[in-house]
């Protein structure tokens, strides 16, 4: 198991631990709700966003303590996205992660205000003293997720990806899509990881550009798999990009500029960490995962 | 025109123009997102939150470019909080303030996001230097908000207005519904307005207690008014309480005993503002305004 691979698996029970804690069961009225949360968040997959949150940090010698607050604030975020996604009324997924998603489990009403609690939680955990001594670097995280995650980021991206008609976008507007869907939240764990270590307004801008570019490599990689491995291997339906004719980076740049352009984003997303030395091994090590994964 | 009305006057009007100045129109595919966040913030009613912060603030001579936005932030996410109420999953209602509620006018999804992205730009608003120089101050501030906002404060008291059963509540369930429904939320305006004026920790205790006596007082006027006026003065259907057989406090504590509690409550609002003197002339307008009200 390499640096990468190890790390992530440690992230990942480090951040499932600490989000069983944020969200314990409870008796009584609101244990329907807090029982909603749980579905929805834990038992999670490979908790990339905290994982970059807190390699990210660890760079800086910050605390595990201060840097899984900043993953679990990340990934109560994602989480609440993929519930309100899944909702009949937008995507209508009943499964996620091979699972009942909530309303399946639950019904709407409860998917909708566990969604809005999770929300709602992440900004409370980063308001909190025990996410870093100094209020000032812990407001500086609350808006950098908030600026993330809502109109212009991360929200703002389901907009579009529901109401745009996709398959008449260009590169241009297909790279805005995903730099909001996906991107903002990606580019936000990195950077946050940063400020909670606090790193040097150079070392967050290294840091952002590493992100923005992984997100972007994602998502073609996202692009190439959807086109070309069968259904069984992904662990979702395959082949649905072609199939209704969106704009993808496929269809915009070929298969073999996509995986050019993939690969060219992965070896820029590790220069942009040079700064950091051997430091940087565990985010090089998700670029290359990135790149080489096959689901 | 007393004090209070006119203040609360002029307080809903700069609310208004700040909230127009935070939601703007845009062109391009956020504008549909952005048109729904408008439509369910923008032309509220009285903004009883908002004033009482920005009253509360005016105590300790605070900056009304400060206290607007922590008024602002309240605002957003009582809003946010009657869009996602209103969906067809939750309360299924076509209309609020006599127009059509925001899923009628654009659709579930839409509002959906919208009421997110409500939600997120409070959090946003609040951790923005203009809100206070102190950082301090500022998260504190958001930590309150999150906190009155989430599971343990209004995201958990609608879970128990939708799922308990209600006609079982004895006075102790109806009053811990309303602490968490409507209570926190007005609990929090107070303080907000407090701490963002520099209030000190016996100053903070005293906007807590009044609030608290406040909502409370408000919720039992409520039930009065549900059982007493006709639909048309109150502008929604009347009688619905008794119709459902819901444990009100009229229920409870009869029409007489709920009178006489409500009473008993607005004087004690204003008898934990007696150590802020004439400043909380405005506050103790409020509490009569509460008690008064035809509807």
């Amino acid at each position: 198991m390499n640096d990468f691979q190890s790390i992530i698996k440690e992230t990942a029970a480090l951040v499932e631990e600490a989000l069983d804690g944020f969200l314990p069961s409870q008796a009584g009225p609101l244990g329907r709700v807090a029982d909603a949360m749980r579905w929805g968040a834990l038992d999670g997959g490979k908790r990339l966003r905290p994982f970059l949150a807190i390699a990210a940090a660890d760079m800086f010698d910050c605390p595990r303590t201060r840097s899984v607050r900043v993953g679990c604030a990340v990934e109560m975020i994602h989480c609440y996205s993929l519930i309100h996604d899944d909702l009949p009324a937008m995507d209508d997924a009943d499964l996620r992660r091979g699972r009942p998603s909530v309303h399946k489990k639950f019904d709407d009403a409860t998917a909708i205000l566990a969604g809005d609690a999770l929300l709602t939680q992440a900004f409370e955990i980063l308001a909190e003293e025990e996410t870093h001594p100094d209020g000032a670097l812990r407001y500086r995280i609350a808006l950098e997720l908030a600026r993330a995650s809502g109109k212009e980021g991360m929200v703002g991206g389901q907009m579009i990806d529901i109401y745009a008609e996709e398959k008449d976008f260009d590169l241009a507007g297909v790279t805005q899509l995903q730099r909001l869907k996906t991107g903002a939240l990606i580019r936000f764990s990195a950077l946050g990881g940063g400020i909670v270590g606090g790193g040097s307004e150079d070392d967050l801008a290294a840091l952002t550009a590493y992100a923005e570019d992984l997100g972007l490599a994602f998502q073609i990689v996202d692009d190439i798999l959807d086109a070309t491995q069968d259904a069984e291997t992904l662990g979702k339906p395959a082949g649905q990009d072609a199939e209704m004719d969106k704009a993808t980076f496929i269809k915009l740049l070929g298969m073999d500029g996509a995986k050019s352009k993939a690969a060219e984003l992965v070896d820029r997303c590790k220069a942009h960490l040079e700064r950091f030395g051997d430091s940087a091994a565990p985010l090089k090590g998700a670029a290359d995962f990135v790149f080489e994964r096959k689901s």
